[in-house]
């Protein structure tokens, strides 16, 4: 039975005084309290396996399917993980209090531009219990409290989760309400969540499209889009075909199921006849199933596109392979069907790639270079709160300093406006 | 009669096309786009006073208000005034290509983030004429393409202006497509407008707090909240009283019709004795009415607090006059009442004002100046798209930067990821 909603209210109000004592909190002090979370999920791990066995058993009674239920598992090593990616966040540097601009203007005034934490950040997200701690983490680490959604299926190894994180904030003399779950207020509860204006001051969802498309049109409150990716390889006429061959080999194969695995290649018509068969060959070899519009050259066999057309993400070993006039032809497929997420040009043709970098309107375009590169950690970030792709406030990977806004600190002598 | 909206579809894929045109086209193209609007409007002068007219004798027709006509009225010097907005705006630094980070990684690839327009702006406006050249300017300014919905009460003003800047825009040899109107398709466009999602990138709604409350609430496209002002000044009981007295009555009387004026005026407990009477005195004297929920030091006479209790904007030479117990209490009230927009502290205690600028949670917080102050022409932006009150992609006065986004660029040499 879901709790009332006049209860959802109160916590969300409760989270907001946390976000702010947490603001004016110390990096040491939030860092402490994330390595202290590090230390109490390896305290409460019998607990964990506990719980997540009871959501597997009812998971598998649900008929939930394995992929699923591989994401909901979490095993001694897993526990570990988690723990070892805290400790890992607490180490990140603090991006609070950085001076963003600053400028004297001629009256005397000085104005200073500094980030400062958002202040309650709300996440909604499918069944994976290494979100809870990944989120919670990170929101400590830009000082801000979190209000957690996760997926049912993981509600009570979420609950365990959350309640051993809010020992360890209490432990490290922070507010245990600075990371709070709502999963008990069911779905209404993430309805109310995402209309929560005032009180929450972004909103990140994680998981599946579906998920996504709800939260971007039912909230009122802001929020970033992360996600869908409809990944494009385009092999230009100067592409080095060895070149391309190993980059879409990596992109489509080295891991499937995640948003920078690429999903549509197209090739240059100028050099299909040779590049089409090699590339689809190795594809092929690889266990890659083509997926193709129109016959291809060289005879290359090819199933029709899946659902979606050429904005179909498989998220799997399949892959649409189109043929192009020329450049423009590639860039206009790529903004019309991609989801601007990562797309790449293979080329020697230095003028060839630099229109493509320019006029793909994606968050991260590429030249010569795999797309499985989208990635936080790959970048260097450190933590990844997921892949912006929309262009408002963050795009592309989103670390820290994407979970901060700003303010202006205006410093005067008694200065008045004439 | 409205239009079809399927024509209101195609009229944003018309922006999108033009949008990516002008994506990569330089600044000085765009800013010559610019100076030549300028001119257009001094050439079409007696055409947009002859729309104006028509909408003014329908507003005094309707009943409109004294001061949504003057807002409405254009004359000479007010045409004179857009186009010297216009040839101000084509002289300020052009913020498209600015690199935000760089780095290499050490298997060689080259990250570059780079200042990219965000592509198609929506602005949905109440009624003045001025926003609609300003808007579409500063798009251009920024590399964006504008869709504009104005109040129906300058419906005739804004298509003549928006025409003439239009041809000014073809004439420089950029696509009239990059700045529209969707007046001719009532509130239904304005409403389509709001979720056009993947045709308009970010919407910027400017007029009352009611027309930002409809496109936050509705909209599914990204938006930026900008606006109302439930400003406060605190004076401490450590404040110099004739400084204080200079700021609260330049903040309230300087200009009441603007979000950045004072609304609510707190003073400390310790000093309210002499400061409330000296303050309020000194505002009454300047034709400003003192309200208060309470009986007020020194017998100061006040009426009731506004309909909206603390949280009222007047706009008007009126003012809440509180009196609370120390800097936690002035801290939290501003927290809880005000719009988080621009406060200020006046005292001579500098631990006192450090802690009101990192506590009290607005876009712009100040120490010994007025709150006048938060403005882009004053913050030395040249241009203002508005005042965001939120805390996503941007926070206080917008400038050209803000109507952009970013992009990653990846430049390699056929890495792929292991």
């Amino acid at each position: 039975m879901a709790e009332a909603l006049d209860d959802l209210d109160a916590l969300l109000h409760d989270a907001q005084r946390a976000a702010r004592a947490l603001a004016i909190v110390p990096a040491p002090r939030r860092h402490a309290a994330i390595e202290a979370i590090a230390a109490g999920i390896e305290g409460a791990a019998d607990a964990i396996l506990a719980a997540n066995a009871e959501d597997l058993e009812r998971g598998r009674a649900n008929g939930l399917a394995t992929g699923l239920l591989d994401r909901l598992l979490l095993d001694p090593a897993r526990i570990a993980g988690l723990a070892a990616a805290a400790r890992d966040l607490a180490a990140l540097p603090d991006p609070v209090g950085e001076v963003l601009r600053e400028r004297t203007l001629p009256n005397g005034l000085e104005l200073t531009e500094v980030r400062v934490p958002f202040g309650v950040i709300g996440v909604i997200y499918e069944a994976r219990p290494n979100v809870t701690v990944d989120l919670a983490c990170i929101a400590l680490g830009s000082g801000n409290a979190v209000v957690l959604r996760g997926g049912s299926a993981a509600e009570r190894t979420n609950a365990v989760l959350v309640a051993a994180m809010q020992d360890a904030v209490e432990g490290a003399g922070l507010s245990r309400l600075a990371v709070q779950t709502i999963d008990r207020f069911g779905r209404e509860g993430a309805g109310r969540l995402m209309r929560a204006r005032g009180l929450v001051d972004l909103l990140v969802p994680r998981g599946s499209a579906a998920l996504i498309d709800r939260v971007v049109t039912e909230s009122t409150v802001p929020v970033i889009e992360t996600g869908a990716g409809v990944v494009h390889a385009f092999v230009d006429r100067a592409a080095s075909l060895p070149m391309a061959l190993e980059i879409v080999l990596n992109a489509k194969t080295q891991r499937t199921s995640v948003c920078n695995s690429l999903e549509t290649l197209l090739v240059h018509r100028d050099i299909a006849d040779e590049a089409v068969p090699a590339l689809a060959g190795a594809l092929a070899e690889a266990g890659v199933a083509i997926h193709a519009d129109a016959a291809l050259p060289g005879g290359v066999a090819a199933a029709p596109l899946g659902e979606g057309g050429w904005s179909t993400e498989h998220l799997s070993m399949d892959i649409a392979i189109g043929v192009v006039d020329d450049l423009d032809a590639a860039i206009e497929h790529v903004n019309r069907f991609g989801t601007h997420h990562t797309d790449t040009i293979i080329t020697d043709d230095a003028g060839a790639a630099e229109r493509f970098l320019a006029e793909v309107d994606s968050a991260v375009v590429m030249h010569n270079a795999s797309t499985r590169f989208t990635d936080g950690g790959e970048f260097g970030f450190g933590a990844e709160v997921g892949i912006s792709t929309q262009k408002a406030h963050a795009r592309g990977p989103m670390g820290l300093p994407e979970l901060t806004s700003s303010k202006w600190i205006v410093r005067g002598s008694g200065q008045v406006r004439s």
